[in-house]
């Protein structure tokens, strides 16, 4: 049995060892420092591992993404092409999703924040009622994330509602699709999830002209990516009251620069990059199984296809 | 037919009766103040009406409680014994209920107050993960609100469990019950629920016995009566650790008074009894159907036994 590599760049990589160690005994886990002989090395777990390393393992049997993305993989030019590479499949990185924007749904909904600081006056006005039945949760882009999202949303009684490009049929919800699909969900939504792929088409489209459509006092919740938000659309959205919060785990610059007006305005929830961060326990699973595959000559989970880069 | 008395204890009852009287215009709904004759009143649909009143209704054939729990009937010691007490069984409420607990669990489980505690620094650690494998919710009370709330925990992918003073079984779902069965439970919970009713058995039931039990670092949330905590325990058990965070919703006196400690306790979410918020529409149906059947005759849903005290 070989020598599993665990590299994170800029990041120790020590805890996600003793996972390892902890869930599989008898595997020889270890950092860069600690590997003397490149040839012992059978599977690399990676994030950013820095270019023309690969190539010096020559019984590299599996090059093991630790994110849900293989591009800083495949950009190394010196990448031993016959070995297989797999991308991180974790079933919990949906439940984290789901409790990520139930959160931001409920914290809304059920007006925290405005209770919260009414603390300061020790007092509550009465006749709060929350109207369960006024929500409706439309979310953008429905690969596995987006359809748990809106299950999840139904589950809570809310009503969901979801768009993608192109055509698609899902029990149990409606489904639209096209640019007047967009605008169709945006007019009946009152919190708008995305949960898109950043592509040429999808940037931007976060935007005034969405925002415009929507219910007055709605929710934005951005879980995609930061470049499908147009920041001052954003502000002035809020600033009309067109949005009464918007939940943020993403930015065009991650972190979210110090410097940044984010920070300062409560009418945003910030989180860093969180709504679905890889867990070492639960990802470890994953490589444990990977580990076991390519060693009883099996296909990895997650296998990709480096011709067409997924 | 006589008179549907309606009695809200320090709250205007006119927007109920209206709403009655929109359900069914036939019902002779009134306020106390309009009621010349006590002989003539069959129903009393109240919140804590004056202890020494129900006695005074010599033909009263239903208490209907415009809550969940009806501790605030129970405890008139002149309470007439041979009239049925009904509690309010709407599903609105249980919706509510689901949606409240669910916000304290995940504002608890993904660190929602450290996290923007942290926005004063414009900047956060690395390495947050949420561990929802580690999340252990249990259920003291497993009536229809325990229930619901015990299924929405397992939807939502956390392990739950219940339990109750006598043996229940429901399918999907461990019950404890019992003296042993509570402290079982206790000690598994990361996080504990109280839907109990309040009765002479369950006062004080959250105790510093009971949180001893618990691991570290747990969350506690009152959804049931201020009578179940007691209070100075629950403030050891937060400054020792044992707890996390309490999320209280029901207080020894409420409104919670404006010099108690608990404002300032930014460890305890604060609201004022709005997790299962009566909704004047849905529980008027309940009401009317509830008329209905005891003018026919017939138990009206949400019986209780007053010897149980639920």
């Amino acid at each position: 049995m070989g020598v599993i590599l665990v590299h994170i760049e800029g990041y120790d990589p020590a805890p996600w060892i003793d996972e390892l160690k902890r869930q599989a005994p008898d595997l020889d886990a270890r950092a860069r420092p600690d590997v003397d002989d490149p040839a012992a090395v059978e599977v690399a777990i990676t994030w950013r591992l820095p270019f023309g390393v690969y190539r010096t393992f020559p019984n590299l049997r599996l090059i093991q993404s630790m994110a849900a993305g293989v591009d800083h993989i495949l950009a190394d030019p010196e990448r031993p092409p016959r070995v297989p590479v797999a991308r991180v499949v974790d079933p919990w990185m949906a439940r984290s999703m789901v409790h990520h924007v139930t959160l931001a749904v409920l914290r809304w909904h059920r007006r925290m924040d405005w209770l919260e600081g009414r603390r300061a006056t020790a007092s509550w006005p009465t006749g709060i009622v929350f109207d369960a039945d006024a929500v409706r949760v439309g979310v953008l882009g429905l690969g596995n994330l987006g359809q748990a999202v809106a299950r999840a949303m139904q589950d809570l009684g809310f009503e969901a509602a979801g768009w993608s490009r192109s055509p698609k049929a899902i029990d149990g919800l409606v489904c639209h699709h096209g640019p007047d699909g967009l605008r169709d969900l945006a007019a009946w939504s009152s919190v708008l999830v995305c949960l898109l792929p950043l592509t040429a088409e999808t940037a931007g489209i976060l935007n005034a002209g969405l925002f415009a459509l929507m219910p007055e006092g709605s929710l934005l919740v951005n879980v995609g990516r930061g470049g499908h938000l147009v920041e001052d659309d954003l502000t002035a959205a809020l600033d009309s009251g067109r949005l009464a919060a918007a939940a943020l785990d993403v930015f065009g610059t991650e972190p979210l620069p110090a410097g940044h007006r984010f920070w300062g305005d409560n009418r945003i929830y910030l989180t860093p990059h969180i709504a679905s961060e890889i867990n070492p326990v639960t990802a470890t699973r994953a490589f444990v199984e990977n580990i076991r595959r390519v060693r009883a000559g099996e296909a990895p989970v997650g296998l990709i296809d480096p011709a067409k880069g997924y």
